[in-house]
């Protein structure tokens, strides 16, 4: 998926979960695109040509269906189906995603788990038997299955991509610090979540430098 | 954090990655920009420009010793010393954060997990006794605790941060689908993982789009 798409995707989400908040609280049921454009820090103009892109127009002043909004914007980003997923990796990530009921509401299903090591297969994870990944190209067949989320260590991580891959996988949520090679037309989404925890004890270093008296060290501008 | 600033932090967060990867696999224990940049998707000058900034160059044709940018970046980024931290929200996703280890390599330290909810207050998370929220404002202050981990519902998430900043608190990693608002100097981090969901479901309905015969539907352009 393209830089551009990505970040039109990103604000989508950000409407659709301010829009989500603010619900229950408009009594009019509407809102306008300058009220979401506050909200996110954006410009109404955009708001405007993102909610366009998808087919959902407003109406003058009055603005648009909440609802209506919403609903547009889980159809455009395939919220409103079920994504059946494979879990590859079940340590303490992978056991932290398959619990985490919110990804629901996206659509996602996680239809088996899987792990190489013997001491956690046939242990239970989400209701399920950890299955061998040796089943796994087998599995995903068998279900036509199209979506992976993979949290394995990194020295595997590619291996079982090209396996998922070859078994019709087509989309890769990779939680697994490693940069994939895929065939074309397969999409890979890097979860990087340390990242952000990068930003606040980067914000916390930096503070301490400055009350130490120390001169501002060298950072990223 | 200003986007531009957060950006450098990412692509650090790039070369941190890329290069732990890669110096197990290198014998001359160096790199050079060109070659962190290729595996980067990045401009070379960037990379010498973002390595610049945090006081590390390059000789040459060598290029960057591997272990030195590594350091480096681990200094600027703070990741050399221990951020204690406390986790608000020990549901699913609380759970989740506190029993994935991987952020320790960052110095992440989770100090004690809070909850309001009578049922989990007493539990064991991480090998430690869930405390009631209402002790938050005393242990934040107690062990001058700088970093908080928000894994609360929207609704309470504002008050709870509210809490914290008063208490001390100067940077939150906010895992809570809500924006929140902080006294200045105050560094939030609003984590959104279902984003990179979103963006493999919109990619798996765009693809039934068109091999359904139906013109690429309305989609972020």
């Amino acid at each position: 998926m393209p830089t551009l798409r990505r970040l039109a995707v990103e604000r989508l989400m950000g409407y659709h979960r301010f829009l989500a908040e603010t619900r229950g609280r408009v009594v009019s049921g509407t809102v306008t695109s300058d009220e979401i454009a506050a909200a996110l820090d954006l410009d109404a103009t955009q708001v405007r040509k993102d909610l366009g892109a998808i087919g959902i127009r407003g109406r003058g002043r009055i603005g648009y269906d909440i609802d209506h909004v919403i609903g547009g914007i889980r159809t455009a980003l395939g919220f409103d189906r079920t994504h059946l997923a494979v879990l590859v990796g079940a340590g303490h990530l992978g056991r932290a995603l398959s619990s985490y009921r919110g990804f629901a509401r996206y659509g996602l299903r996680i239809a088996a788990a899987f792990d190489t090591d013997p001491d956690k297969v046939g242990q239970s994870l989400g209701g399920q038997a950890i299955r061998h990944t040796r089943g796994l190209r087998g599995f995903v067949r068998h279900h036509g299955i199209r979506l992976a989320i993979l949290a394995t260590p990194a020295e595997v991580s590619q291996k079982i991509a090209d396996r998922l891959t070859s078994a019709g996988i087509e989309a890769i949520w990779n939680f697994a610090p490693l940069r994939l090679t895929v065939p074309q037309g397969v999409c890979v989404h890097n979860e990087h979540i340390s990242v952000g925890l990068s930003e606040l004890t980067h914000h916390l270093t930096e503070r301490d430098r400055v009350r130490s008296g120390a001169r501002p060290g060298p950072h990223p501008s």
